[in-house]
């Protein structure tokens, strides 16, 4: 079915854009209009370029950098500023809480004192745009060739699930999601079309395990300046197996999953999820369509109403994964990520795929990234993928 | 000068060997011989082979497996026998620990009452090697040719730096350094001569903040049947390089570091730490030796002499890093590991040198690895490079 969603876009005092998503009437939010006389400091870029400035070498764009690792061949943006960002606040001082009628909203990013679902952009972003400075402008650290500069140029928003401080994704009701999922696809949309982004990442990562800074419900959305590491080397490969078969790589293997059964977790109308073959999580699955579809905006209205339905039954198996001692289920910290086709590279070979995955190997137990994977990039699993599938099979309803 | 090592091997009851370093008279260790009456249990794989054939698929070669995953073109170990590997004992139970004399050694790796430097198979290893199967032994999951499967090949082994569990790496005296350095380079050597490894690393994880389980102060070294994929993306870069300028990345690296000057942090007569110019993370320094080396058996005595100097200052400073509110320095959770020219591939192209890294941020604030860094490998730095060298320099002696 069309979902109805009113759609409202007002701006923040330091001119921060702010997209409202509200699924039902009487629409909740989106009267609050820019607040001019929004009483908090902006944040200074406090990075790189005013070291550098400092030291005086010549000048450079303002605003954050990026540093390419010859190394790695990889782009490392220098985001110093967010050193300064708020770090679990008290319940009633929650910035993604909606504003209490009266106030003077002077600890709260949301201007309405109601909303489904809300985007803005980040207040400390790890990438942002610059006012006249070209996202491709190019310069060398200390002038060595080795060592290209650009603008950390891109952009990073956060997006509520809801206005409820203390509930959760997998408590969301199926429309709500449904609405989630129309705020992805609308700013896949938005972000691709901004000039120099080349890769649209919309994610949430749940708990303190995984270093949440802020309890209320709520993931992010980056637009990448660059395709992320991850997506290069799966285009890679998707080439090879290209070149090798004439088939996309994403495609033979949901099928090859589905032949073979064993890591299947559940299966809808329009999507599959299975732990992958090679899984490097303690848990680990991922949810793709069964059509071929490049990302979230080419997904049609049955596919987003089953999205709702089978990503909230993944979740909630996924909250009982682990028992502590005491029986009581551990509320799974994870981070799911929605791996989307790049803007302009590889949309050919690319398939949408929704990855969520966990740091807890047992209740109470985190697996660390220490020497091998954090110094070698070398993963070693501490289960097996038939075991993680197993398990998410057994609590099916 | 040389440094004179007394190097005895012995063998654990379940086979595993071991290897004193000694490095002062009288020698300490090194009188104890196999213990066949070791009553300790000995470990059964309870990996995905065992599940495997219990499926009713045909037989796999017995011993841990790893699974090429097809997204990423990477080798993932299965390792679920780690699971049950011991966490953060007592000190009176610590399996590092020297002998108790008169005990029947039930709790602990090490036969002897006393040792300088030992290094031992690990009883939970991700890689080992199974007799009478070949480390290419290749097989297909599911029968799938999207899904290869191979042995966990390889070697991983313990080093205990010190017989004193209350010790770290950086309390060692130089001599001893040295000869952690002499086994390290022995460990090399000898692993690289396994029929199917491909890489050596010797690393340390220090710090219960990076999931260190046993406390006594130890590092490992893993012989990978494969080229890790930091190392292969190094080689990737180097091969560019070389294409484009007929000159050795690392070198290069190196020289502009000493040129620009501004993230150089110490320098001896055969070695410089540098933080490197796309540092990833919060705390990040690279020791490289002056002269063009592939790895540690390479390094002259008057080196290795020099770097037990070197690492020791570096890691006094890296003690020193942060201070807590109190104004007491926080001792630095970290991960240092050697990057060495693999076995076979690329060593014309490689160049020894250490990475030493922590997770730490702040006092008491640790880096995490969320969404965009875990899910799609973009790093994002909460500082700059030159920040991390200032710090290092102002904490010269």
């Amino acid at each position: 079915m069309n979902h109805q969603i009113r759609r409202t876009t007002t701006r923040l005092a330091d001119d921060r854009e702010l997209i409202y998503f509200d699924d039902s009437e009487p629409y909740v939010s989106g009267g609050a209009t820019r607040r001019l006389d929004d009483p908090r400091p902006l944040g200074d870029d406090g990075g790189a370029g005013a070291d550098r400035a400092a030291a005086g070498h010549a000048p450079v764009p303002e605003g954050p950098e990026m540093r390419f690792d010859v190394l790695t061949g990889e782009w490392i943006p220098l985001a110093a500023h967010r050193m300064n960002r708020t770090f679990l606040p008290p319940a009633n001082a929650c910035p993604l809480c909606p504003a209490t009628p009266g106030s003077d909203y002077s600890d709260g990013e949301i201007p309405d004192t109601a909303y489904d679902v809300v985007v803005f952009e980040n207040r400390f972003p790890s990438f942002a745009s610059v006012p006249g400075t070209a996202p491709d402008t190019e310069w060398s650290l200390d002038g060595e060739a080795l060592w290209p500069v650009r603008p950390a140029f891109g952009r990073c928003e956060v997006v509520c699930f809801t206005d409820r401080h203390d509930a959760a994704f997998a408590a969301l009701s199926p429309q709500r999601v449904r609405t989630v999922i129309e705020a992805w696809a609308d700013r896949t949309t938005a972000l691709a079309e901004l000039d120099g982004v080349e890769q649209v990442f919309c994610f949430e990562n749940r708990g303190r395990e995984i270093g949440v800074t802020l309890n209320h419900p709520h993931g992010q959305i980056y637009g990448y300046p660059f395709v992320t590491p991850r997506t290069a080397a799966l285009l890679r490969q998707s080439e090879a197996h290209h070149a090798r078969t004439g088939r996309k790589l994403l495609t033979d293997v949901l099928e090859a999953e589905r032949r073979a059964g064993t890591r299947v977790v559940l299966e809808t109308p329009y999507w599959t999820a299975y732990v992958p073959a090679a899984a490097r999580w303690p848990v680990e699955v991922h949810l793709a369509p069964n059509r071929d579809v490049p990302d979230l905006p080419a997904l049609t209205d049955a596919e987003r109403d089953d999205l709702a339905i089978a990503y909230l039954e993944l979740l909630r198996r996924l909250d009982l994964f682990f028992v502590s001692p005491d029986g009581t289920p551990v509320p799974l910290p994870y981070i799911a990520g929605w791996h989307q086709a790049p803007v302009r590279e590889g949309r050919d070979l690319a398939r949408l795929h929704l990855q969520v995955f966990s740091v807890l190997r047992a209740a109470g137990k985190l697996k660390y990234l220490a020497g091998s994977e954090s110094g070698m990039g070398a993963w070693v699993s501490d289960t097996t993928p038939e075991r993680i599938a197993a398990r998410l099979r057994e609590l099916a309803p």
